[in-house]
Formats: structure tokens, sequence, C-alpha cells
């Protein structure tokens, strides 16, 4: 029997997947099991995309341009514009979720053997793609002390090695919730410069700031044209996560260039996502508006009912619909699993993401937990009384 | 500014897409181009698939199971016992496009230096997948002196070394239409059982077999349940080529729980795309009769007109819908751009996908072009007199 590869080995199980027998046994025994653990959110998709998909009159499904259909792109382009990003329909590939686009900016612009590096926690599955492209990720800690704040640049300066090809950042931050500064990302602009260093910015939550704070994208870091790529996705934007679509833009003709032709390889992005997705621009105002009113109303919710714990600190995210939150556990990943396999209130019970695995650095994240506040303000309710309920009884409990 | 990544610079450009400039020339002088070039079938999609997308009521498009939508590889699975071949939802993943189908496969089975061997000429877009993975492709030539029947095992012994993995093989075969018989499958089991090599098996025109001729999946080679990964997709099956659903089979389930690591990567398969596929299941018998005798007048009808021109030879191929064709031309790459450029008969010009680019065998293919039939018959006897007047006036004329 022919062996597997290095990298088959290699990636990772994602960190929640070895939870859900757990959580599924809880439910087979009648539990009501609060999902905290998953960045799938319960708003509606807008309804002009549902509509543009309900009235598709195409005969033939066919291959649509590799890049993505140029009225999608153009129209794009002119909501980048329209929130002060200067793009044109050239300056971007249409990808297959997010996720493709990350892969393509690794595979196009680094070399196996190559380093990233990004600040910890991050979003997990930046390890899967960076398996499958023979890169090496280096974490750079920040820390829930300072509210997961940039890491200060001497940090980074010290993990720079000549195979250093890029900076990821995820803002506003998967799994934190934090948003970067402009003076943050100015400080990285410089040290991408020193370094020629590419840039890989995750904007995907983009629309997902409170508290008045502004969103400052890196594709406006000053000279930083030909470093800066943009990763973007619409499922967040317009909960629409199953229609896979994303974009890479960039103003480096380069690698636009040489990404097309991963692009060509794999033919084109999903038809009826980029229907949908076209039309979501569309989105009226109003749906936004109601969504920011949710989630700031949730978030605040959240936050106030966690450090009303006791031994629990959770920062105000100001971003995204995450937090990532210090419990008086002994094991987060021990905790995820004690919960749902041996604990309920008033038979409930939650899954929360245990922070380890988004950590790179071993032994990180074990007493913090990812909090994902996708849920309605009265199932939110439930599970943080569940949650509060559940550490005062957990055997690992350090307080 | 940072340079770009040796996969960037290696990537090929489509050999196709380098004409598409002539081919718009053309058409802005007025002129009416067929398309012989590409794959991309004018048969409707299947009414099933289009109601089922016009008919969807979810509110929210989340995320779909990793590993496709479990009541879709339900269905599928029993369409492939239906057809005779033994698999169940759990030996599938559910893939975007059958191109990630084939990423996956390389990524899980091969290292970074490992090597496939593929008789050529193979689908083009095979050098690109081999590169992102970082694999060696080995070609093995298929001739069309014996209209590229499998090479003889003694050739693939000759190119066996202990960097070889697996062979990788496209069943009927684009770009020559070949149809492989179930005694040269089992040439092949007994060299992937003797080298304990991997076989992959591209099976998506597995529907377009003709004359009689019965297809005999590489998934029924008795004992190489573990080695077999066989790719499959929607696209050719249900004229959905936009869709982008495909699927990676095997029995091996160490190669299913590694990929599905790279799947629980990219979180999941188009959601749209997975509605239209499952639909298309019931697709009705009516249909695929109807498509069956279009292909095979069209087959019929270009192959004796190509027969027909002087100097030109065409195999009859026993399946999909493309022929590999000698012309009496010194160069293919030259003949297709100067018959877009430089020539017209009626005010109308074809387009040829040249040979040279489904060869990694340089200088091969030189004087041979992939015609696909996937024209209607005026439009196809159009563009059959045309190459024919073409081919008498060709400067670069051999005979």
């Amino acid at each position: 029997m022919p062996q597997i590869s290095n990298k088959g080995k290699l990636m990772p199980e994602s960190p929640i997947r070895k939870l859900v027998p757990f959580a599924e046994a809880a439910k087979s025994k009648g539990r009501k099991v609060y999902h905290l653990n998953i960045g799938q959110p319960d708003i509606k998709t807008p309804e002009v995309a549902m509509e543009a998909i309900r009235n598709c009159q195409e005969k033939v499904i066919e291959y649509s341009h590799s890049a993505g259909n140029l009225s999608y792109r153009k129209k794009l382009a002119a909501y980048y514009r329209n929130i002060g990003i200067d793009v044109t329909e050239d300056d971007m590939l249409i990808t297959t979720g997010g996720s493709e686009a990350i892969t393509f900016a690794l595979m196009t612009c680094l070399n196996p053997g190559e380093e990233i590096i990004i600040p910890e926690p991050f979003y997990a599955n930046y390890n899967g793609f960076a398996i499958s492209a023979g890169v090496e990720v280096k974490p750079i800690t920040s820390s829930i002390n300072n509210d997961f704040a940039l890491p200060e640049i001497e940090e980074f300066e010290k993990l720079i090695t000549d195979k250093t090809k890029a900076i990821v950042i995820c803002n506003p931050n998967n799994p934190t919730g934090y948003l970067y500064s402009k003076e943050e990302l100015n400080k990285l602009r410089e040290l991408v410069i020193k370094h020629d260093l590419y840039l890989f910015s995750d904007e995907v939550y983009r629309e997902f700031c409170y508290g008045g704070e502004e969103h400052f994208s890196a594709m406006n870091l000053e000279g930083l044209e030909n470093n800066v790529i943009m990763m973007d996705s619409v499922s967040k934007r317009y909960s629409e996560c199953g229609v896979r679509i994303g974009a890479m833009i960039t103003k480096n003709k380069e690698v636009i260039n040489a990404a097309m032709k991963f692009a060509q390889a794999r033919l084109c992005p999903p038809g009826f996502g980029q229907i949908a997705a076209e039309a979501s621009l569309e989105t009226p105002k109003e749906y936004f508006d109601e969504v920011y009113n949710e989630y700031i109303e949730r978030r605040d919710f959240v936050v106030e009912a966690l450090n009303n714990m006791e031994g629990v600190y959770c920062p105000t995210p100001k971003g995204a619909f995450y937090t990532v939150v210090k419990l008086p556990i002994d094991d987060a990943d021990k905790f995820a699993q004690w919960i749902l396999e041996d604990f309920q209130h008033n038979d409930q019970t939650v899954m929360v993401a245990p922070a380890t695995g988004f950590y790179a650095t071993e032994g990180l994240g074990k007493n913090e937990v990812r909090i994902a506040y996708v849920l309605n303000k009265t199932d939110l309710k439930n599970a943080m009384e569940t949650l509060d309920a559940a550490l005062k009884v957990y055997p690992g409990r350090t307080i």
C-alpha cells in the first residue's frame, strides 16, 4: 500500500472538529448545545442575492472567466473605490472563497521553505494553506494582557531571516476581534519596506467594526503598492459563507499575472456564487445597519457577561464577531470536551473553540477560548449562564 | 519590490490563452470564429438542475460539510453503485470541480520532488496542478500512429524510479478521445501492484463513450482498493462546467482521511453548485440519449470531414468530445495563429488548440491540433469547410 505524503501527515486536524463527536453525543442525550465555536452567522443572506439566484435564466452554466466575471469585477472595484480603496477590475482575481485567495498569494509569492510571520493567535486554517504551499509559519505572540495589540516591531525584527518573505495580518482579527490602528499598520509599513517583504492583509471582516472605530486598509499604506496583497470574501459581509466567493487584490501586476496562471489551471470560480455575490453588492444600507446593531448588542452583552464571571477576562473586541477570553481553567481542550461530555445546566451546554488551536507556539492559549457571538441574544444569554455555571464546577478550575 | 515564487514563474500559460487576442481581433473585423478549441459544450444544463436553483428557499447560505452535503454524497454513491462502482458516501469528498480533486490527490499522496507518469498528450492543466504540488511530471508518449493507445508497459517500466509515486490516466481521454480497454487497464494494474504506486484515474468523460464501447472504471481493478483514486466532475456529464463540483473517490481510508484535512482547511465546496449537482442526479434518461445521439453524429461528421481533407489523419475517438488530428502543417502554433490572423473563408475562421500544449516532451505535437466537437452540426460543417480551405493555402503546408 503506497504511503501518503508528508503534507498529508502534517496537515492539522481542525481544533474544533475533534469536539464534534462530543457535541453530537450531548445532543443525542437531548441536550441543547449552543455553538459558540464557529463563525457561521445566523444572519440572513441578503434578499437581493437570493432573488438573483431564483431568477437565474441561464440555459447553460458555462465556465466563467478565470479571473471571475467581468461584470462582477467591475462592480466589486466600484465597491472598493467607494470605501476609499483605489482599484480597478484588473487589480483582482475572483477566488473560490477567501481560502483560495490566500493559497494563490502563498503559491505566487513564496518558495517552499520560505517563511511567513503571523501574529498569534491566528486563524487556524492559515496553517493548512502554509503546509499546502510548503511554507513555514513563524508566529509572533500577541497577548491578551494588552488586548492582542500588534506586537512590538522589535519582536518582528527578531524573527526576520533571509527566508522571511511575508507578514500576514487579519484585520479586524479572527480570532481576537482586534482592529489594527493606522499607527500600527504604519509601523508594519516601515518594516515591510525595510526588509522588502510582502504584506498579506486578510480583511474579510472589514464591515464589522464597532464603537466608531474606522477600518484602515493595508491597500492604502503609502508606497506599498507592490507589497500588499489583500484577501477578501463575501462570506461574512453578506452572510453567504456557502457561496465560496472571495477575491485576491493587489496593485502588483507581476503578482496578478502569475496568480492568474494558477487561476486558469483551476478554470474558474463558482458560477452561481458569482451571481449571488454580484447581486449582493446591491444590498440596501438598512441591511448593514440592522446587522451592525445586532452585532454590537451581542458583543456588548457577551463582553459584559463574561467579565462578570469570576476569574474571567474578556477584552472588548473592536471588530469581527469573535473574542478570545481568558478563563480560570487548567486546559482549554479538556474544558471544551468536559463541558460537552460531563456538564449540563437546565439540559443545556455550550461548545467553545479552545484557543490552543489558534496559537502556533506550543503551550500557549491553554486558559483561553474563542467565542463567536453569532447567535441571537436569547441563545447568547442562555449560553453565558451555562458557561458561568460550568466554570463554577469544572474540576480543573484554577481559582 | 519582492520577487514572485519559482512556482509563479514556472506555471504555464494556457496554450489556448495566447490565441485569444487573435480571435478577438478576427471578431472585431466582423469575422465569425468557430471555437473548436474549448471543452465548453453548447448542450443545455438539465432542467431539473436549473429548477432546483430557481426553487432554492434557503434563508442563509451556510458552509456545507467539508466533505460535501451528506444528502448529495449518498445520492452520488448510489449513482456510482448503479453503474457498477461499489462505493459509499464515506469513500468520497465533494470537491470544487475535478481540478480540486486532482490537487487534493497530488497533495495527499506525493511529496515535493516525487514523480507522476502521464501518457501524453494529456490535459494541459495537469502541469499546473503538479507545479502547485511541487511534483514532477514524467510524460510517456502515446502516438497518433496507433490512435493513442496505452503505451507498452515496458515503456512505463523505463520511466519508473524510486521517486515514481503515481500513474495518471484520463479515461476517456482528453485530448485524444481514446477509451482505454479493460485489457490495457489490467496491464496498468499489474504495474501498479509491482511498484506499489497510486493510480489516479480521471473519469469525468465516463458518460461519453461511443459505438457500443463500454467504459471500465479503474475503481473496479481487482486488488487496487488502496491504490486507485478516481477524479470525477459534473461539468461535462450535465453540461454545467460553471457550477464547480467534482469529487475525489477512493476506498483507501488513509487517503480519504488525509485529504479531508485539506478539505477542512478550505471549509467546503460551493453550496449552490451542490444543489444543482444533487438535482442533476435526477436527470431523465432521455436527456442523455439526446446528448449521446447528438455527440455521435457530431463525431462521425467531424471524423469523416477531417479524413476527407488532403493529408489529414483523424483517429476515430471512442469517447469524450475531442479528437487530436494530424494536419499537413509545419507548426501547429503558427497555424492556429495564422488561421485567426490572416485567413478567412466567407468571413469565417476557426480557433483550434495546438497539440503542442498537450505534450510535455518538447517538439511533439507540432503537426497536430485538438478539435472539440462541441458545436452544433451547422457550425461544425462551416468550421470544417473553413479548415479545409485554410489547409489548402496555408504557407507552411507540408504537402
